[in-house]
């Protein structure tokens, strides 16, 4: 609980209702989409517009009280989970989409806008924003521009912070910053824009953005491809990029997943096959008709045991539909479903699908993998059980041994969830002391007194590498 | 001249012949591409490998010695005079393509590999590397990394950061750290490389980078067409993007500009126009001819006053080439050329073309403009004479009018030239007191002793905004 004066000097800058501490507020500001994790805020802030942020700020600045900037809170990392208490600043008043630019192609939004509905919005208007995590039916712009939120389109049209040329952000102090413009080009100092986006709430609060558009493709056409052995569905999306194409979405599901999703998603899918690719082109009609004709040839040349393309739009929607379910689906198996997203250079994934499973089996765990394929963004999934500790513990060991693969595979630990709170203890691994040091003295500059998401990203110990036994 | 001692440790890492200070050495790397700017550095010097500039920047950073790190110093903002003397890193025995991995799409190189020689290696392996800085054809991998650079190509493609995946580079301190890798997803952390990119050599020497490669289009086709009213080129230009087509270069030439540049490439334009728009799409041939069919109608819509189409591709190769020799051209007129880039959304294009020649004429200096009319980064260039004060007095004042005036239409001061040392003063226009010293808190965390290029960037003091006269 914050000092009834604090609280009082909240309540005059976004009104009586917008600050929240009753117990319902705490509790469902306690946790977000990533299991296992809880801790209790003081409060709830719903500030309306910029000037709002800054002065809950300084406020907040002043007191060294923590804050957690937060969408829907559908992040799998801890990233909102308020780890040493402090205030949760909920942007979904700030939802506006403030301008559509049709001459310059850009989008200005407030954070709190739902993903989903700016895509429909954008797309009513004829235009696109290819970012498309599975969460976007709940999870706003400003969620996706703190994780960098990759999706399934990745592949061709790159992740969030391939969209985002400007932002208004509010630093720990209370000062408002503007970065980039509706500009394709800009060099003017240091990259704040790029750096901003992925910093996971941990720099600034961002209160506005200005995203890039494309023009739409035209048509789109989906697969799928059915494969017995899960090396020939790895070399296909290998060498489907080694001649030169590159699809919208290519996706990877092995076998248990396979079998998750067809229960879920009622699919008639094979269930005897060791692993599905899920194919989308999208473009021009001749082009895309061409594409698919040359992947068929291909996964049939890497062995694919059989191959579907989908007659018409619903169809292929649904089966993207599916996919997107995957995280859905495996939840319903277990009470705790770890989502993890260890990412390799996409010629590894093969190796790093047999490695993932080598180790599940190892500790006696169930681990499912799916993926961004196309991108070597796999999502290793344990179904497992929060109350059996001893379980849990074999589960963290497993998912060590993973990460500690990926880095050997020239991967990372994490593709496009974030560092948070879960991956903090790994962190090193991937950039090494010198730059944790690095990335420590930025956070530093931008947040001096440590209030912005506290606990986040750098973590109190890092965790020592594992030895990998490779018995 | 550095003390023996020091020369003597230098010496020690690099070998006797790579370590230079001889008046030659000395007054050919006192200056770079930018004009009106010398300053004589205290020794050049020529690393092998990684490890030898890791022990250099060990000696240097001891000694508390600037450094600056070097390609071919094609840069046009000063990015490479030594302000403050020190020692020249000369980058070019670095010069290895150390892999393509036709897997993965990317190329691992050494920062002293020539721009063109490894986009025409890249391209005989049948795949395609954008970034086209019109300096290309002397310009360094290495110097475009550090200047951010952009082309003729950036419209479709993106500039250089949008390419690089993953660097090792070494701190002041002499330390060595690796971001990114092979990766096209990788949210470990803040993005370091951004970061790095476009960072002018202020922030650490890039030793090594991965860099992202894509299919290369099957065909291409370039077009010219010619207004005789200024507006009627630019709103053609916002057309082309409205109607959802992104052409892969959307090039401006102002009547002076058509003048010089065909008098140097004796091309037969017609010097009566106002301006002329250079077209390139890029693509499967169906979809240019199709591209090129309907932007040619909207030309015509725009009231172009005629249309040509290059009917073969070293016509169009012609044309471009033509279009990247303006600056060369430019130079032919008067002793000094000042080339500036500065940058306004594209749906002001007309707008500040208007301005750069009202506030020329107000000056009376000579100014033309060209430059990549589809992303808004204009190149007013101005034609003078260093040896006459007063007039570079004057072209010193029409400059930061025009930088004032883009920024009051959205723009920025630079596009794709960076900050370096003629753009400091005005660095606090864009990005604001606020943004200047969280850049300065960067810039102190990665090089604690101010020695990387200093003196760039930052300027000790920031230009006042001129009082523009709207009379």
């Amino acid at each position: 609980m914050l000092d009834s004066q604090i609280k009082k000097q909240l309540r005059d800058i976004v009104g009586e209702n917008h600050y929240k501490d009753d117990p319902e507020a705490l509790i469902t500001h306690s946790y977000d989409g990533t299991p296992m994790l809880q801790s209790m805020p003081d409060g709830v802030i719903y500030p309306e517009n910029t000037n709002q942020v800054s002065a809950i700020m300084k406020v907040l600045s002043q007191h060294r009280i923590p804050v957690i900037g937060r969408g829907s809170g559908t992040n799998l990392c801890g990233g909102t989970v308020p780890v040493q208490g402090g205030v949760i600043m909920v942007m979904h008043r700030m939802n506006a989409i403030l301008e559509v630019d049709m001459l310059n192609l850009t989008a200005t939004v407030q954070p709190g806008i739902i993903t989903k509905q700016f895509i429909e919005h954008i797309e009513q208007l004829g235009l696109f924003y290819p970012p498309d995590p599975s969460s976007m039916s709940i999870s706003t712009i400003g969620g996706n521009i703190a994780e960098c939120s990759g999706g399934l389109r990745g592949l061709k049209y790159g992740t969030t912070k391939d969209y985002v040329l400007g932002l208004e952000a509010v630093l720990a102090s209370g000062e408002i910053i503007r970065t980039g413009g509706k500009l394709v080009k800009d060099v003017a100092g240091y990259d704040l824009t790029k750096l901003l986006v992925g910093s996971e709430g941990t720099l600034a609060i961002v209160t506005e953005a200005t995203l890039k558009l494309v023009p739409p493709p035209k048509y789109k056409k989906t697969m799928l491809a059915m494969y017995k052995d899960i090396y020939d569905a790895a070399r296909t999306v290998s060498k489907i990029i080694e001649n030169r194409i590159i699809p919208a979405t290519l996706e990877f599901m092995d076998n248990p997943t396979i079998r998750v999703v067809d229960d879920f998603a009622k699919l008639g899918l094979p269930l005897d096959m060791a692993a599905i690719l899920l194919i989308e082109q999208d473009g021009d009609q001749e082009l895309v008709e061409r594409d698919i004709q040359r992947i068929s040839e291909i996964c049939r040349e890497e062995k694919a045991d059989s191959i579907s393309i989908a007659s018409t739009p619903e169809e292929g929607m649904k089966l993207m539909t599916a996919r997107r379910s995957a995280f859905t689906a495996l939840a319903r198996l277990r009470p705790t479903t770890i989502l993890e997203d260890a990412t390799v250079p996409r010629s590894k994934i093969a190796e790093m699908v047999l490695e993932i499973n080598r180790i599940a089996e190892k500790h006696q765990v169930n681990i499912c993998t799916f993926g961004h394929a196309g991108d070597g963004n796999l999502h290793p999934t344990a179904t497992t059980d929060a109350r059996d500790h001893e379980e849990i513990h074999r589960v963290e060991e497993a998912f060590a041994e993973i990460f500690e693969a990926a880095i050997r595979l020239g991967g990372t630990i994490t593709g496009e969830h974030g560092v948070g709170l879960v991956k903090a203890p790994f962190l090193e691994w991937k950039v090494g002391s010198v730059g944790i040091e690095l990335m420590k003295g930025i956070k530093q500059v931008f947040d001096p007194h440590n209030i912005l998401n506290p606990g986040k990203m750098f973590a109190k110990e890092s965790r020592r590498r594992v030895v990998i036994d490779r018995g």
